[in-house]
């Protein structure tokens, strides 16, 4: 059977421009993790009509568990077309997000990306509070 | 470093709950393709305020493509809840969806799914026009 | 201030082709709810890179509830687009869904949708077991 | 024909704890808008997985022009479940998120949020660039 595992690409943040890069601002048990997932942050991704990032979804994965959670899912909807045709709005969505999630738990935190062109990323890092 | 890929569960659906179902029912070139996409089909999965389908989503990958497509996301949002408790409003959305749309290749069906406590699931089926 | 409720435009779906149809399949206490909603029953909606329905949403407000429930949010993602270009690709995710709740109670069954151009259109039926 | 219009709430958000919150953070017309929306920020609504917000979505209307842009959608997926039942992973996503967006024009800003007993509420600001 075909897997959509081998849908999901990865590579290096710094020379490719899809890959989501997940930054952790601050982490606290109370307070909670604040995370920033973003795209293109060294090479910055082109914002068109025609070519843009849709979405990203970031996982977290307790260590211990079975089962990993959904945490976020961030659409970015706006790219640029009106009435007038592709790119005439002046307005888009840019593929940056931070959010916050509690946990009392260390884990990996996934996210991934999607390029309406270019298909599906991923990437993760470790969370030690 | 820790992948999604890994997160991604598989089985047979006609022995494990959580599978997603892809079934073709109709496939033409000029009225697209219509799918429907169901979690258990064979074994009915829960759906409970505490326990309950999520979301599904579809890719396609095209034959000769070197990028798959995301189709659709089609998310069950109401499981119960009232401001009288959990499971108090008798309005459920199901875990099951059709949907349609538009190719002129071959290729393969992907769908996946989410359990709010068991995770992410997924299977694949091949599309021949 | 400024209301959301004035950016949800109505009008009869058998002359304007962005109003969501909506179209009671099956009404059933145990078996559920099985609707279909579309944009462009009609009048078809253009499904271009540039031009297209994003996605479409279902409320349902049961009657004598004081809130009413989301029951799902269906996304059409697929639009053309390819590494060559704008509708390159030969998919292209169509605006119809069909879906099941499960209800005990009569209410009101309400439709959004958002084209990326036209904005914000709604529609209404109620439903009676 | 009842109206989705009907279905949003507003009110008084340092008194009513499901009132959107935006708040503009930056704003610059190269680097782009970025804006915060929670839910709570001076009553702290429940997070628990039978009571939570589940989404946040932001539209911009801009001065002069006919139809709004939806520029996210921002959805809270972990409230606590887990095989153990209700509350008991630790892990919960918060209703809060920051985002970029760019624009030439002045307009106003939309937002929406859902609470899964509560319903739908909504705030706007306007935007002077
Ligand atoms: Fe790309
Ligand atoms: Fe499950
Ligand atoms: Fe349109
Ligand atoms: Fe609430």
């Amino acid at each position: 059977m075909a897997s959509v595992k081998d849908l999901f690409q990865s590579a290096d943040w710094t020379k490719e421009k899809h890959v989501p890069v997940i930054e952790i601002l601050e982490k606290d048990k109370e307070k909670g993790v604040r995370v920033r997932v973003s795209v293109g942050k060294e090479i910055p991704h082109p914002n068109t009509t025609a070519h843009h990032i849709v979405w990203i979804e970031v996982y977290f994965q307790p260590e211990g568990d079975k089962y990993p959670y959904h945490v976020g899912r961030f659409e970015f909807v706006a790219h640029g077309a009106t009435v007038q045709g592709p790119d005439t709005s002046t307005v888009y969505s840019e593929p940056v997000v931070e959010f916050v999630f509690k946990t009392q738990k260390d884990g990996v935190i996934f996210a991934t990306s999607y390029c309406n062109i270019h298909g599906l990323w991923e990437n993760s890092t470790e969370l030690k509070l």
